[in-house]
């Protein structure tokens, strides 16, 4: 296998007892370790032992307010920034990905707490730019309804730019710390940002220096038309939910053939869908692991996620009745119109539908052997309908044990992942290259 | 010695380089590692093995913006919140504390961050609860001008009212983690907060469960008539400036008097003045020590201190005159008083006055062995000026080293400080009890 062969890269996507909706009903899950960092810290070790680029951590800034939600699943989380620095301290290559939302944040603060985990880890951070979905998080800012879906996407790239703009407050040659002559920096090499936009005024400059990788990699998630603009304009990485290979491959090519309109190469933008497997040593076992998972789904829990994902509150509709007609809604259009679709196409009642995306939540099941995995993995790595994964383990830590312990070491025996990192940023786990500041001669 | 005898607390303020304005200029600082997260492991792990309470960063939201500031000192730094979660994983027993403005933040983001450093840190964590001093930063916060002085303080108690309501989302023993059921929570020991206030609208609940010290430990710093009202109402350790121990007394005084009008008690609140120390093994080398900072400071740094701390840019005025009349500043007014008193009591020119205050910051400067360190330390806590210290080392590590090395154990010889760490909680340092859930049965 030739040194230069493209290689896939790899995400473990952590969240609490795991990502099937059941997780933390299972034996191998640890629920309630929920709230304890070093369940977390495990975790990133394990995925380090992987060679894993990065561990990432979604996130929202609140909850859906019904009771019964409350009651059947694990609606408490770490602040995500926090435990990225907890993490940077135990770890020493794997990079460390988190969300903070464009819409309920101040791009001040976001600037700094990003550049201030990019300098603690030592250029290892990942920032998943989104617009909030969820219209619960409106109501613990202040605000009576959630803001529209145009005007988010509108926000969120007038924050980037703002964000960027901030990174760039300081040359990366700007301190001279000379002792002798009493001069710390050159102010010739700050820059005031002094921006003034439609969403915000912020004069700068950022009171941290340029950090390890420039900016920390920008990943975002959105996959409706205004996202798949924002992402091709700004992001590094795309997470996305592709059910299957020809709707990532059109995806794919999609998304890559909007970059040259922003004078982008190809490889300057990642795509990594989520990947939700059960592994077993037979493809019988590997069924019936799935299958005792989707056993541990509490009903009220089936109805909830769906109608989140849906936008609507549809607790009150018959089970086995195929999906009522629906009003437009204000959340995640792409992701509505998929659900939306695949039940209308399949005649799904309610609970077959919640019984398909409840478990792995709308992205591709893989159920089988390491190899039958692996096989999976590098048929949409080769036939371009992905730069790499997310792993969404089942339950942790024991589905990501199967999967560092027997998926990935079939990958690299087919050179398809890394043996050791090569590099000690994020940016150089991905192949991206660092910025260059834009005041810099 | 008894073991009931009472114990002064001690707090180690890490401040980049150190605390004297020129320290970053000193042989023993390491200005070069400002944003080293090792460089603040290895301090908080030095405090530790001193038995030391807490370590404490100060922050801002933004820096004075001459280019002579940025040219002359240390105006970069690691963002607090991110750093004390990268000291918790190093260290195992002592208090991790920062500021987080009421001004320009937002209650839900800071409940959150300090509840997940709570719980990230094992219930260690102190929250310093300031309003903005510093104009700069209304401009990174879309604001053309700065909050009025009252306003601020309004905004404040409604904060703090906000943020300790969404800390009681849940009660303590909510969480069933009931596998065989599928219940993860007990709904009904959940409370949404539905908070509709002048200057925030919250509906909550906070999506973190109640962290191990009930509420991370509450600072305050503000010593003007509101901030002092807001600190019997609220605080539970108060940082403050005191310059002389008959100021300290009466301080201490007050404060404490105010604290029966909310139904506290004395113990219930610790004030902690900080300390500028300056230690030699004779007080001819102390002596020396402080010249040769002083020394170091650049004139330019000097007017700039002071314009900060007078809310007015000064730098036009002559150095070798008095202090001119100035208008009411919009700045701390309790601080800017005892400055200009001071100017005029004494007749200083503002060269005098710049190197009075630039140095030690208008904290109490104490130069001397290390029994005469131990001998004011003493002096203070003993005739009511304190119940306890901040440690504002002159330069870092060297002065920090210098305090841990040689003055606390003079402190522990007199049975005044612990010589072993008794609890797991900055709480429990403290001598303070551990808050019940307000919604508890």
């Amino acid at each position: 296998m030739s040194k230069d062969k493209r290689q896939m890269r790899l995400g473990a996507i952590l969240m609490e007892a795991g990502h099937h909706v059941a997780a933390w009903r299972h034996p191998r899950a640890e629920a309630h370790r929920v709230t304890d960092v070093r369940f977390y810290q495990e975790l990133a070790q394990l995925a380090e032992r992987g060679k894993m680029d990065l561990v990432f951590f979604a996130d929202t800034l609140g909850v859906p307010n019904y009771s019964s939600f409350f009651d059947h699943n694990i609606t408490i989380r770490l602040e995500p920034l926090t435990l990225l620095a907890a993490l940077s301290a135990v770890t020493r290559h794997i990079g460390l990905a988190a969300t903070a939302t464009t819409t309920y944040n101040e791009p001040f603060h976001i600037a700094r707490l990003f550049s201030s985990l990019d300098h603690i880890s030592g250029g290892r951070v990942g920032w998943n730019v989104v617009t909030s979905a969820l219209a619960d998080e409106s109501l613990n800012f202040g605000r009576d309804t959630h803001m529209a879906h145009a005007k988010r996407y509108d926000r969120a790239k007038e924050f980037v730019e703002v964000v960027t703009g901030l990174w760039d407050s300081w040359e990366d040659d700007a301190f001279l710390i000379d002792q002798a002559q009493g001069r710390f920096a050159d102010s010739g090499k700050l820059h005031t940002l002094n921006h003034q936009g439609e969403h915000f005024a912020v004069r700068g400059p950022l009171n941290i220096s340029r950090s390890p990788q420039g900016y920390p990699v920008i990943i975002q998630a959105g996959s409706s038309e205004e996202g798949q603009e924002l992402a091709a304009q700004t992001a590094e990485v795309v997470f996305t939910a592709q059910p299957t290979l020809a709707r990532a491959q059109h995806f794919y090519a999609s998304l890559k053939g909007k970059l040259a309109a922003y004078g982008r190469a190809e490889d300057e933008l990642l795509i990594m869908p989520g990947v939700f497997p059960i592994i077993g040593r037979t493809a019988q076992e590997a069924q019936s692991k799935l299958d005792e998972l989707q056993e541990l789904i509490h009903p009220a829990v089936g109805l909830d996620v769906l109608s989140r994902k849906l936008g609507h509150d549809i607790s009150g509709y018959p089970l086995d009745e195929p999906l009522p007609d629906l009003p437009e809604s204000n959340g995640d259009k792409s992701r509505n119109h998929l659900l939306l679709d695949m039940a209308r196409q399949e005649g799904l009642t309610l609970r077959q539908l919640y019984m398909r995306v409840a478990g792995s939540r709308g992205h591709q099941t893989v159920v089988g052997t390491p190899e039958q995995v692996a096989d999976h993995l590098e048929e949409w790595f080769v036939q371009h309908g992905a730069d790499g994964f997310n792993v969404m383990a089942p339950y942790l830590p024991g589905g990501l044990e199967d999967f560092v312990n027997l998926v990935i070491p079939e990958l690299q025996r087919r050179g398809l992942f890394r043996t050791e990192y090569e590099g000690a940023t994020l940016r150089e786990h991905l192949g991206l290259s660092r910025p260059a500041n834009r005041h810099a001669r």
